[in-house]
């Protein structure tokens, strides 16, 4: 078992290496910026984790892994832009809007998601393409009801804004490892888990959603709700899921 | 052979009666109003045409046809926002950020995007949904050069923002009909062709591009070779091309 820091290395390196259509130019400066901005790569190592936890190749799930990363950037530089959450700096830098103008954020946000699913499209199994796809509707399915303030229902927001790629992580995991469907659920719901947990904390740590509507403990005891949920459902799986662990904990207890 | 106008019509109600997924909520009202614009849909019809002349099975190529279409719609939602060229009307009717907002016409350009992939992905082959995202890359690296301004070689600008698209309607209905890579080029010359040709009627109709560096009989010779060397491709290949030398006729003449 590689250990959650090497897997994330290894994002890392293939991020680096990756070629995009030569037809996008100078555009490609744009893609690189915001791909190098050094995330936490979660989505990405808790593909890779599942993948390792569940016999698979790590390395050929690397381009899988990838394209979840590329999803979220994509996801991240368009909704930076002025027209949505006006954001001018992602992770201490400026974002893509103000380094490059708007115009070319747009653009790259679009590629971004174009050489996600030509990454998803290198494998022979449409599957992975597809279940990939099926996650970013839903994705900005969440966002849109986050914009329009259909949010009434938060926890289908976050099923949907955060929660769907989430589990599409460990859904293409499983793809690649070539889990069966039948055997796909306990891990299935550790994904949906691990994906609200996420997104809790992202509110505490934000003081926004949940956090701006319950009291701080009581948030609090819904995060730790889904670690627990995301923990039970590993222990239903006949695997070597201690990375996985690791990575409820790194989720839980982060502070940024 | 159905006349391109039948063609057209079993487009129209494709694209009716086209599901959205789900979890895309209201948002699916900003993806149906920008698709019953009532453009020319030349290029889904371009698709099927190609099918019915090559021997395929029209009615199970209206998922890529229609695919064609949302990668096309994608691209103008996205064109006519402000931070691009900011275009307040799109055939006669206000642009879906004015219609919507900037922020949902943001989304649902995204979401027109993921649907086509959705729609690319009904088919087994991945090679059709490769072929619509290598097209779609081409596109936005078009578009970027024409934003930036880096446009000297504004043939190479067209055959990426106008005619990737064009192509990938030809190759795609090749493909649908099991069309041999050996005995594709003729076709393909074709479809750059008539993209080629699109384009340069575009900017005679439109005053710019061409037109606003080249008298006005020199850019009508352009058009004129591009539309002659389209009718000679379609020589050259053993097939009924009536319809399709129809097409070349619609738009080498349109007047909008």
């Amino acid at each position: 078992m590689r250990p959650a820091e090497e897997l994330r290395d290894a994002v890392e390196a293939y991020l680096r290496s990756l070629t995009f259509a030569p037809e996008l130019g100078h555009l490609e400066d744009a893609l690189r910026y915001s791909l190098e901005s050094q995330g936490k790569r979660i989505r990405p190592v808790l593909c890779l984790a599942v993948v390792e936890a569940a016999g698979g190749d790590m390395e050929q799930a690397l381009p899988a892994a990838a394209a979840l990363e590329l999803v979220h950037t994509f996801s991240l530089v368009h909704d930076d832009l002025p027209a949505l959450d006006d954001d001018s700096e992602r992770r201490g830098r400026p974002s893509s809007h103000v380094a490059f103008g708007e115009g070319v954020a747009l653009l790259a946000g679009d590629a971004l998601f174009a050489e996600a699913i030509r990454l998803a499209l290198t494998y022979d199994d449409p599957q992975i393409a597809r279940e990939l796809v099926d996650a970013t509707l839903g994705m900005i399915g969440g966002q849109h009801r986050d914009i329009t303030g259909d949010d009434d229902d938060l926890a289908e927001l976050h099923r949907l804004k955060t929660g769907k790629l989430f589990s599409a992580s460990v859904g293409l995991g499983l793809r690649l490892s070539h889990v069966q469907d039948a055997d796909q659920a306990a891990w299935r719901v550790f994904g949906d888990e691990i994906g609200l947990l996420f997104q809790v904390v992202d509110d505490i740590l934000d003081g926004d959603g949940l956090a701006s509507r319950l009291p701080a403990d009581e948030v609090r005891r819904i995060a730790e709700g889904a670690a627990e949920r995301a923990r039970e459902q590993l222990d239903a799986v006949s695997a070597d899921t201690s990375v996985l662990r690791e990575l409820v904990d790194a989720v839980a207890f982060r502070t940024a």
